[in-house]
């Protein structure tokens, strides 16, 4: 076997199956590759090789038929539990060792799912640039100029670099979504509840969600099901709703009318955004325009507003104190909601409430909505220079999404002329992952049999 | 027609489709007995009688089988917007006129009902006790030494004197329930959003419930299909989840041990509790034993954290400058909720969600939760003596109801040796309204049949 493994779910399953691959070969092609990608800042915490050899070579001791993600290889964010290793949540003075996994690691672990490492992250989970961590910045492997997204920085580059098969982050403001876009891959961030946040460090503990991180939705969906299931101990966990399903031929897929769109003057982007809406229309989405004003007006709710008063609630007593590795913006903004009264609380809520009921009115027009997932890119200095302003940019399109109970699937668009990845996502109302993965997963099938789209992609691995 | 006519749903709508009797008569009847019952402090605004006279008329024009509550007369809190007539929320230098009616006034006056009047109330809705009103203290129909509980005084009042076939208050933190309990009547607490709240002074908005009060479940029930509805001008009007319609023959009444019911040492309270399970079980309930800690401690909630911020946020602006008519213990309740954090509204919605889990066990093992509306009743000069604990000591088993989004039915139980009425609640999760009203019926069935109960009832009429 040589660096020419395929680490998507269904190559690796059928080798396993097929006897030509063994876990323990993979893992130490994973380390392989970790080690010639070269880029430290994207773990903060590596599993010794010998630790996970030993659980591949446990794992071969197993029934592959009983194990749907036998022998699968992924990274973890650090900001969730995995047990005997440290969680730093991107701060090591905050640093602990956790004695039980994560409800969402333990159910991958008994899927048979291998965790490699620890991830790097925008501390406390607060940023979608994924530069504010005294960890590095991680490099984005299309374009070192630009930044890698967060705040689940590592564990996109990870996906990305083809190190891991999957990866899990946490998404509260657009951290499974904006990265993804970043480094061209698949970000799933499910139903606020579906999957289990227990052993997660809250960042807004009644939005955060676990998200998934693929090359693939197909990839992305078989993890999404085996991570997910009601869990007792976590009380934001939620009993799924599904609706039943639709007709899988025709959806109506909203978009909004080009004066709602900001692409802050990036016209490959708003091209890619347009392209996309075209593929959806090819595989048989009906597009309808619809108005986001509400969606966007919700948005901004997120960090302005009550629950900045949550992320003060999470992590705030310990950010009081000065300590070593602070990120300054992001301890400046999460003290900054202590300003933030009880009375805004509820009055938040209620302009919250109100934007909720407007976009409902839209929502009776339309099955999925498709947005740009970020409006442009930035650079790494860029954003050291302008850290507030430019991360509220990256989230125009994403902070909405857990505010107003929605699910969202974010997905390569193409790329920009200097080689980045754009990116668009799919959303939905609460439970919709299945529509979401099966109208993605056309859409990405459509896109990868485009000449350009396949030579790129080939060409970073 | 004379004193005697019957102002229940089915009495009345057999004698006006028998010709008997017309809506003018009722209404000229209903003011008769106003002014025989002549209590000043039930009514904080009576229509003209030339004016409900004039909408009785207007009434037999049309046609009684389109309109399910034909010629009913009713009362309104007034905390709930009649067009054209002032609001006060207990508070005459709050008074405003509204243009429109809230909707449910407005859906139960096209199903024919015809209001006559606004209801006293503790101001702003803030008490169980029905004492915190510039407008005077209804006497308790029963006894007047007791407080006729709160905060709708007036319409409880208004029921149990015969005044009005049924009423409308709201409810929060018990006040559709404890004056039911106080004045031997049935008191309906829908789940919250099921019926509109638009167009009612909020209390604790998010919580804030319009209900019904009624001689009978059957009654309440009627008024309550008439009222209810998705209302998309309220953002927290729902959609109901009605549950599956289960086997009518029985159920599973979940009651709490010994040790954790306090009737604060009234024996008769605590006999007619029990007398009340065992009708229960005399109609076919399977009684189990369930642990009410959890619900008990998300009552404590209420009044003690971030809920009392939201009180602030409906009328906190208005009670900062001081102004005549305020009642000083409401005033001071109000306000106290400027100094909560958006930090502790946070910390306890998630206690109230880590609670809310633990009833959720406790629900797996019942369908429905029997508990006393109050635990002992209070004479007046008690309530004026200790305003606020007595009021805490009322809310024990209510507070916590919308709070943990369950549905409520209060029901009598009987009566004290002094001739007091005591009650019981009907507990469900949301949604089982009907289940509610069809163990209710049955239950006040089987108390109608005992004949203590109808020589009382008869007594005050």
């Amino acid at each position: 076997m040589g660096s020419d493994v395929r680490l998507d779910l269904q190559s690796l399953r059928q080798a396993y199956i097929a006897g030509k691959l063994a876990p323990t070969q993979v893992v130490e092609q994973v380390y392989e590759r970790i080690e010639r990608y070269s880029d430290p800042a994207v773990w903060i915490y590596l599993a010794p090789p010998a630790e996970s050899l030993a659980r591949a070579a446990h794992l071969e001791t197993r029934d592959l038929a009983a194990l749907p993600l036998y022998g699968i290889p992924f990274a973890i964010k650090d900001n969730i539990d995995w047990a005997g290793v440290p969680t730093t949540a991107g701060c090591p003075a905050f640093a602990y060792v956790p004695v039980v996994s994560a409800t969402v690691v333990a159910k991958l672990e008994a899927a048979g799912a291998i965790p490699i490492g620890k991830t790097n992250l925008d501390q406390f989970a607060t940023g979608l640039v994924g530069t504010r961590s005294p960890y590095g910045i991680c490099r984005n492997p299309w374009h070192p100029e630009y930044i890698p997204g967060g705040s689940s920085s590592g564990s996109a580059v990870a996906v990305a670099a083809g190190l891991v098969s999957f990866s899990l982050g946490t998404d509260t403001a657009g951290s499974g979504r904006v990265p993804a876009a970043l480094n061209g891959i698949v970000g799933l961030k499910p139903t606020r509840g579906y999957l289990s946040t227990r052993g997660v460090v809250p960042a807004v503990r009644s939005l955060d969600c676990v998200s998934i991180f693929a090359q693939t939705v197909g990839d992305a969906q078989a993890v999404f099901q085996a991570a997910a299931g009601f869990d007792p101990e976590d009380p934001f966990s939620r009993r799924p709703a599904p609706p039943p399903a639709l007709p899988p031929t025709t959806v109506r897929l909203g978009v909004p009318p080009l004066e709602q769109l900001d692409f802050m003057g990036n016209q490959a982007a708003a091209q890619n955004y347009q392209a996309a809406v075209q593929r959806f229309a090819d595989i048989g989405a009906q597009v309808v325009t619809v108005d986001i004003q509400p969606f966007l007006a919700a948005g901004e709710l997120l960090y302005e507003g009550a629950w900045l008063a949550e992320r003060t609630a999470a992590v705030g007593d310990f950010l009081v104190q000065d300590h070593p590795g602070l990120d300054p913006t992001v301890r400046q903004i999460i003290l900054a909601g202590r300003e933030i009264s009880g009375v805004q609380v509820f009055r938040d809520m209620y302009r919250l409430q109100a934007l909720q009921r407007e976009t409902e009115a839209q929502w009776e027009r339309m099955d999925l909505l498709l947005l740009p997932t970020i409006g442009t890119a930035y650079r790494v200095q860029e954003v050291l220079a302008q850290p507030v302003e430019l991360n509220r940019r990256l989230g125009r399109y994403t902070n909405f999404v857990n505010l107003l109970d929605l699910c969202a699937l974010a997905l390569p668009s193409g790329f920009q002329p200097d080689g980045l990845p754009t990116g668009v996502t799919l959303i939905a109302p609460a439970w919709h992952e299945e529509q979401l993965c099966a109208w993605g997963e056309r859409y990405q099938a459509l896109l990868a049999s485009e000449e350009r789209w396949t030579v790129q992609n080939l060409g970073c691995r």
